[in-house]
């Protein structure tokens, strides 16, 4: 659930020498209109700008003096610019050279309703609130008076279908690291048939050792992301860099459908493709359990995202989920990245249309927070098996409540319909145009891609973009990913697919 | 670097039976003076309050009305009692039954200056810092143009020696999994002799297999604390229920020396379990590379917290150190929990005198947020090896800076090594007083603790305490931990050992 504009690559560190050094420092660019569909119109809302503005190449030379800084104190290779988030507004992330770009990557995907938002300043401004974000509580031992409240008016009213039962962590890995521990206790309870572990047990664990450490695994998928830590990492395989050097389990990894895009267009042989994998899954399964590493969970992305947004049908999912109950293992859905509106949901999952979507559902980054959703029988049978000092943080559910009040104040999630249905047909109509540049546009919502021709290509059409005043972030090994805000409206829409066909223009 | 009151027990349970039912509500308890060695002094600082205030027994109704909302959410197994924060001043935390309790835990050591401090009720006030908190930003790929600046003037500003670089995380648990896997890339490196990976490495690293991910290991020891993902959990060995269940590595562990107190009576004898400790490390380093999982680095806290406040001497550290650097194994000092000036120094490994004291320390807690410095040699060769969407959280940096101006300028480190002086001797006279009940008073400035007769009897003493408006800790099997803020004075001491004192009478 991760990544940057350029992205990463062991071999070649290209970002070193693309585009960084073009000389154009205080050169406004001219960012015309000659995307023949549709114009842009005006911007409704009091706190967005009306458009990029730009007055150098980005980096710029305060962002590169500052990188020279910083570089000084951490590794910067993967810094793209500094910014000034006080002049950002809205959709708009204004850098510290003062440019002003539209931003539809919005932090990795984790800024919800656009920057300063003033709905989320006015809860810094309410006195009542200070103490919140003064006094960081321990949760596990010592919660706000306010706190079952808190989260029940803000995570609880957006549960997943099935969960009434929600666990807050202070960021992505963290929620997926005790996911995954809530899967094995639960799953060890239900092999002991209850849940008084043996002296043996309980001695073995202490020094890493089986019983106590059972050998359990857990299933994901090629190309999935799921975090950086050591058991997130364990279940991410989207690229290398990630993983190399780093020690890890003995855990299977199952193919996720490549399918051809457009969906409706490719239904036989999408659905073949599905059927192959879903057939591995159950192989694996079976393949691990003889192993004596048996697969208490199955760990997915309703779409892939870092892996290079790739999607699977809601059939997929829904036999996916049988399979999963049929071998006794937890189904976790990981929506660090899809969730939180951005597919037009809520949650994407709900577009399976399931009663019963998952045994485990995390979140993170539009969340504001990180923590996951669980079913009754997942709860921890003990105190302290799942527990750390912070557990999460009341003053990000401050904002993350004001977050909900304003989705549904402005019916944001039908705003991301119509705008992801405009930024698709654009991306269709785009690719149409420029076949040897663009092919596969695909997404739900706002949560969109593309490829392009292959990594250079890519590399090359964000860095150009971005000179022009439009932020975007790649992800899997050739794709370009959209994750606007909220608050990405039709017009930014076309005032992007404007700012786009230039680029593709000049790139042709 | 964790934990509660009641101490987690898997097979009794005690907590939900002890104490929580006793029907003294509304009775105002008075906290007589019996202690005899020193009258407590009045308090000198306005935002303080002058004394502990109870109204009920601990916890009292509307927390046992709060917690049974909570718990149709969550496992509230551990929850103390339910905390008005807004009333919370100083050294003085206030739950929501109108208790005013003296906290000498403070958010499992995480609170640094005490509630509701003025300098950063301050920090609050200012508009400049409205979008800090409003915006976070990835910080590894668009960080805010003041971060070089603010990390320096905070975070470097009390670097450990020989460090000059530092990583900012959100949590203990993030910096220690991010701190082995900055350790395994360096090592892997040192054993390539170059930073280029072979195609096979590439590969098999994303599928977990050898020699992608490679079968290092981390040397940790038996009582640590570092954290409850599944890689920091592999290298923590206090209690069985924060590993039960939960697969872990093959990693070796070595024997902490368990030291008599006081230390300077027994010299000789805990010279030679040291030795014996030492020598057990470098046999364990040589026989996991023997089995082809070399140590890549020692994980080791200064003072084990959770674990049971077990200390070694300087000579320990020191040795310990050098066995790190003649067999090639990073050394990792965790200050996630001593950090951030408890013991009377900033950091604890400052009490062992060297200059070149770790190649990589962690932090979080007090320091408001996570992270770790690291010597040059352990900056990751490419960028997106170590990062994740946040990377820390600039509003919490915010309020470090903060905290440090507020340390230095009150000289709050001399303070702590006053009150902790007082402190232990207050424990050294009540010990001898109450020689059948405690035993094994030890400390490093506030950063104390001492052992009950066992198990029941410290959780007796510790809920007695609380109902008395005393906020204690325990850790290890049967200690009692403190860990009050930095503001924590003589007279809070004086205050405590009268209410210590009247809890140990009647207990006898």
């Amino acid at each position: 659930s991760c990544h940057s504009l350029v992205v990463e690559d062991i071999f070649l560190q290209r970002e070193q020498n693309l585009g960084r050094e073009g000389g154009r420092e205080w050169l406004v660019y001219d960012w015309g209109c000659r995307y023949v569909s549709k114009a842009a119109a005006k911007p409704q809302v009091e706190f967005d700008y009306d458009g990029p503005s730009m007055k150098t190449t980005v980096p710029g030379p305060r962002s590169k003096e500052l990188m020279k800084q910083l570089g000084q104190i951490q590794n910067t290779g993967a810094i793209n610019f500094f910014c000034n988030y006080e002049e950002s507004k809205g959709n708009y992330l204004v850098d510290v050279d003062g440019n002003r770009m539209l931003d539809i990557y919005t932090q990795i995907s984790s800024i919800p309703i656009g920057y300063n938002h003033p709905a989320l300043l006015k809860v810094m401004a309410n006195p009542n609130n200070l103490s919140t974000f003064v006094n960081r509580p321990a949760l596990g031992i010592l919660p706000p008076e306010n706190f079952p409240d808190k989260i029940t008016e803000s995570l609880l009213s957006v549960a997943p279908s099935g969960m009434t039962r929600v666990q807050t962590m202070s960021c992505g890995a963290c929620s997926n690291e005790n996911a995954y521990k809530a899967i094995f206790i639960w799953y060890r309870n239900k092999e002991r048939g209850q849940n008084t572990p043996t002296n043996e047990e309980l001695n073995t664990s202490m020094i890493n050792q089986a019983p106590g450490c059972p050998e359990l695994s857990i299933l994901s998928f090629m190309g999935g992301f799921h975090g950086r830590t050591l058991g997130c990492l364990a279940t991410t395989h989207s690229k290398a860099i990630h993983k190399l050097d780093i020690p890890s389990f003995d855990w299977p990894v199952a193919p996720f459908p490549r399918l051809q895009y457009p969906l409706d267009e490719f239904t036989r042989e999408n659905a073949e493709e599905e059927a192959r994998c879903l057939e591995e899954v159950e192989d694996l399964i079976v393949k691990w359990r003889q192993k004596g590493k048996p697969v208490a969970g199955i760990v997915i992305e309703p779409i892939q995202a870092e892996g290079g947004d790739n999607h699977a049908s809601p059939d997929f999912f829904r036999r996916l989920r049988n399979i999963a109950r049929k071998h006794g293992c937890a189904f976790h859905v990981d929506e660090v990245q899809t969730g939180g509106g951005g597919t037009g949901k809520f949650w994407a999952h709900e577009h399976w249309g399931m009663d019963d979507p998952a045994d485990i559902v995390s979140f993170s980054k539009k969340l504001l927070s990180g923590g996951y959703y669980h079913k009754d029988e997942l709860q921890p049978d003990k105190p302290y098996r799942i527990f750390n000092t912070w557990m999460g943080d009341p003053s990000k559910n401050l904002f993350l409540s004001e977050v909900l009040n304003v989705i549904r104040r402005e019916n944001l999630l039908e705003e991301v319909t119509r705008s992801g249905k405009a930024l698709l047909n654009g991306l269709y109509e785009l690719q149409a145009q420029y076949p040897s540049i663009l092919s596969r546009a695909r997404g739900q919502g706002t949560f969109c891609a593309i490829d392009a021709f292959d990594d250079a290509t890519r590399d090359r059409i964000l860095l150009k973009a971005r000179d022009k005043g439009v932020l975007l972030g790649g992800c899997g090994d050739r794709s370009i990913r959209f994750r606007p805000a909220l608050v990405f409206k039709e017009y930014h829409v076309n005032l992007f697919l404007n700012i786009f066909n230039d680029v593709l223009a000049q790139h042709k």
